[in-house]
């Protein structure tokens, strides 16, 4: 029987596989609430913090909005700005006093390990909402969500992983996260920025799937199910140099899919900046913003699931 | 029958006179709802994004409490900058997304057209609150509700509208709307900025109200039933000298009122800077900070009708 | 029979001795509720503005908190940014105009006497969260119910006030209300930084307490039942080289505290900058976190109280 009441949710290798499927159990049992009712009141009274001291839509507003379709209330920021750490107070001390008010904190902050930080010093449950470039898991569990409703299952999918697979390290919990449900997978990626050898061993050691890689797009698009582009963050580049050289390598236009499947789905984080040509927005390729709804029941499960509910 | 939901609210002049009608009667029945009980829960559940690009406090915080007053949620941001627009986010992506969490979505946005554009990407209604110097509905429905509940009615009475007309868009829309109901106007700008021709022809062609113009505010200061002043607004100016010349043109004082209609009241979508003075504010001439209030039944009544409560 | 409603709570000084046992006696209550239910209805539908033009971690989301707790909602901002003052307006217009929509004002502002202004211009409770270095009177009436709760009473407690002692004017009031409530004193300074003469013999005057003053913290320690250390604030100093001479003048470590009472208890409003090793964190005389969680009941008591609940 699975129990995640009190559970950190630091990152997507520190759950067991069944655990992720409760959560994506439980996120379909919320969509169905959503599409009915629109809102449940099973966390009343409860308050969530957000604590984002970097910029974010999605994640910090899907939080906000899960809670209160959940019935419960948000306090926090948005930006360090208007708060005590412009006057030198250290994470520690906050997490220390918010852990005083909040019943559940959702946590973004630049430094890695700054959520696994939280964690030790809070007795309640910390939910990493992006810790620089080390993990984002409940990105990677809304992506799980959105392949198993789009496409039916995980298993047994070609799942195409484009862009920055080298810094982007959430591209590996991603990987791992497929893996893990036995999809398959081509990785696309400029020669620089290619999937780490370390990774991509282990998960054929680890799991019975297949693996590909290449660096051009074309020779891919005709065979995969799923189109998984990522942002190439600027923001995570020690060199500038080297972000300029790659940042325009891969962008999916009606050309690029040409060849496609014609059940294809193109899914991305989000923000986009050129790596997708909004002509695809009114395709049927186009879920990335679908994608982004199905953020709502996930956290909706992550929260009723670590606050016992 | 009016029905309003779903309905997107853009502009004024997209509003039939009878839906302008509806709303000003509901925001009537919210305003007594206000002074018995003080909320009431019909919007429970439901969740409003209010996406401020731009700075407010009027509007994004008079949204905010009517939304709380009806019982419901509200999601958003104040600036862009804890979001992803830092990231090279454009604003379509950002509604596509927003359109996935929240139920309605109120919007302030430098560009023109953006609350437009918003409508077309969005399933939600959208209500437009500032497009750049374009539109600002809301705005007028409170002003109408204002001279109504001020004066008893806006049929005849004499409104005379104070400062930049030229660049002022939503002057010519609040024109537009009093002459709808009946309302004669006197249009005092300096001769720079006065209103447009073709505005003042059409209003004249169309509605059978009388319209004249003046540069000086002596002249007309004892004919009028409403005053209604407005910010020169630095931001709209193309040109800043052309500002620097004009900015304290018209200032209502004591002075200014002496020959008065005693029941005359002075009106100010606010913020001020220069153009009344303080010494007024305990006056009975003065009803911009009722005005202000009457903004929260306004737009409880837009919230119920556009989510169909 | 104390009665709070509507009562604005500018200063500690402007509360009678029975109105501070009052609010005391009604956070222990909340605290129970916090700690068996987690929340209460009773304020449904009231709706608390925050407007914090400097910034704040600490005061804001306890007294967000507080009112979520409570089944009431929040509206405000947490710095000017995104508000009108960026266009010029002033205090008064924005209390006048958030009159209209929020029951309760809480406000923080760099002017002294800005919260006074508030309340003389606004007919809705205002609840001082700081202006300028003047007055913070709810931190100073969570401050004696840390000490009451933590110490079992006031009475007779040893308080050693440690830092700036000069320009922290909150110190100030601490010294007043921990003087009211039979508390004798240790004030620790640097000579530059001492309690001005004329509040020393207010106290001593007015109060039958015994106070000692003292420039080195070792002479204190082992006599003290609680220490109070507070932030030399370098905003609130008139010259940088006067601070840069005093700011690291006093660090509480194990070291310092070898000789102390065993039950001796640690206190600091938070933020501390050097103030406080870390190395105390975990420490039974450590309460500075639970100081802060304090916060919670003694702001719903104060919230509760002036709306009359």
């Amino acid at each position: 029987m699975v129990n995640l009441k009190g559970k950190d949710i630091i990152s997507l290798r520190e759950l067991k596989k069944d655990e992720i499927e409760y959560l994506l159990s439980r996120a379909a049992d919320f969509e169905k609430i959503l599409q009915k009712e629109g809102y449940t009141n099973i966390l009343e009274g409860k308050i969530l913090a957000t604590l984002f001291y970097e910029p974010s839509t999605r994640t910090r507003l899907s939080f906000v909005t899960a809670m209160h379709r959940l019935g419960g209330n948000v306090i926090g920021f948005s930006g360090p700005e208007g708060t005590s750490a412009v006057k030198g107070e250290n994470l520690s001390d906050t997490i220390r006093t918010i852990d005083n008010y909040a019943d559940v904190i959702a946590i973004r902050h630049p430094e890695e390990g700054s959520a696994k930080l939280a964690a030790q010093l809070s007795t309640r449950p910390i939910i990493n909402c992006g810790d620089g470039s080390h993990a984002h898991p409940t990105q990677t569990l809304l992506d799980l969500y959105t392949i198993r409703k789009e496409k039916g299952k995980i298993n047994g999918q070609k799942v195409a992983l484009v862009g920055d697979l080298k810094y982007g390290r959430t591209a590996h919990t991603l990987a791992y996260a497929l893996a893990l449900f036995g999809a398959d997978m081509i990785f696309v990626s400029p020669e620089s920025l290619s999937m780490p050898k370390d990774v991509t061993t282990e998960l054929k050691d680890k799991f019975e799937i297949e693996i590909k890689e290449y660096t051009k797009l074309e020779n891919i698009v005709k065979d995969a199910d799923v189109l998984y582009i990522t942002r190439i963050q600027k923001e995570r580049f020690p060199d500038p140099g080297e972000y300029e050289k790659v940042k325009g390598a891969y962008k999916i236009d009606l050309n690029v899919l040409e060849n496609a499947k014609k059940d294809l789905i193109v899914l991305h984080p989000l923000p986009r900046v050129y790596e997708i040509d909004p002509e695809l927005d009114n395709t049927k390729f186009a879920k990335y913003f679908k994608q982004a709804y199905y953020g709502i029941p996930v956290r909706m499960a992550i929260l009723a699931s670590v606050l016992g509910k």
